[in-house]
């Protein structure tokens, strides 16, 4: 798994998908995957952050592994915000479709910290994951903040 | 994102990760994490399907990229299963646990029918496409008729 999400890393560029609402059934299904692959993500990017606060030991090879997936789900979920999908069982804002270009533009910036994040995490030191895990957090939290329901 | 996808694929190597309970704080954080993996994989896949089955036109790149996600995904929910997770919000059967080998060889067997599968999308023949899906399609159901309630 390592050879493969370091590869692809190295691979990787900057988007944010665009919805893409005729690959959704139903307006339920996009909610569902959209969560799964927030869920996934969270998953990975906690264990950075356990790490980056000294909660559970740091491991150079561990830290890389869980930032190439964390990586890789963060280009995931853009892609499942159809129009319509603000109802039923989400927190979305309806502000994300209100606001599309600044919504995206949210998206967009976590997923810069997240390649820096990915970056730092490779270079085998700690503190520099310390220090990118920060901006990343804050990024999540922004678009937390503006279109997620409390 | 395909680009990412392509170049993933063609570093892939077919290992199923073992368990690592470690990672994952409470049973129930495992068994979401492992149910969100699955749900994302089977989106993607279902669209190969969709494509086979004539249910959606066949579209070589999206299938292609759909094919390295569900590819990508079928990695991850293999170190979600730690002991103690066969309760609480889960469908996992007790045999997952008491006849381990077998269930890491019924996972193994899907993630190289997935294989097989992303290079059969990849020739950009919806006819090596439909061959390919059916024994994948099988790989699934096996796991689940043994290995996940009704």
């Amino acid at each position: 798994m390592k050879r493969f999400f370091l590869v692809a890393a190295a691979a990787l560029s900057v988007t944010v998908a665009l919805p893409a609402a005729a690959q959704f059934q139903k307006p339920e299904d996009a909610i569902k995957y959209r969560k799964a692959a927030f869920s996934v993500m969270a998953t990975h990017f906690g264990r950075l952050g356990a790490m980056a606060n000294g909660r559970i030991p740091f491991d150079a090879k561990v830290a890389a592994e869980n930032a190439d997936i964390a990586l890789a789900m963060s280009k995931l979920p853009y892609a499942a915000f159809p129009e319509g999908s603000d109802k039923g069982d989400t927190k979305a804002k309806a502000e994300i479709w209100t606001e599309g270009d600044k919504f995206r533009a949210s998206a967009a910036k976590m997923q810069e910290e997240m390649v820096k994040l990915n970056a730092a995490a490779k270079t085998g030191s700690v503190d520099n994951l310390k220090a990118a895990f920060g901006p990343t957090g804050a990024a999540c939290k922004g678009c937390h903040d503006a279109y997620r329901k409390e």
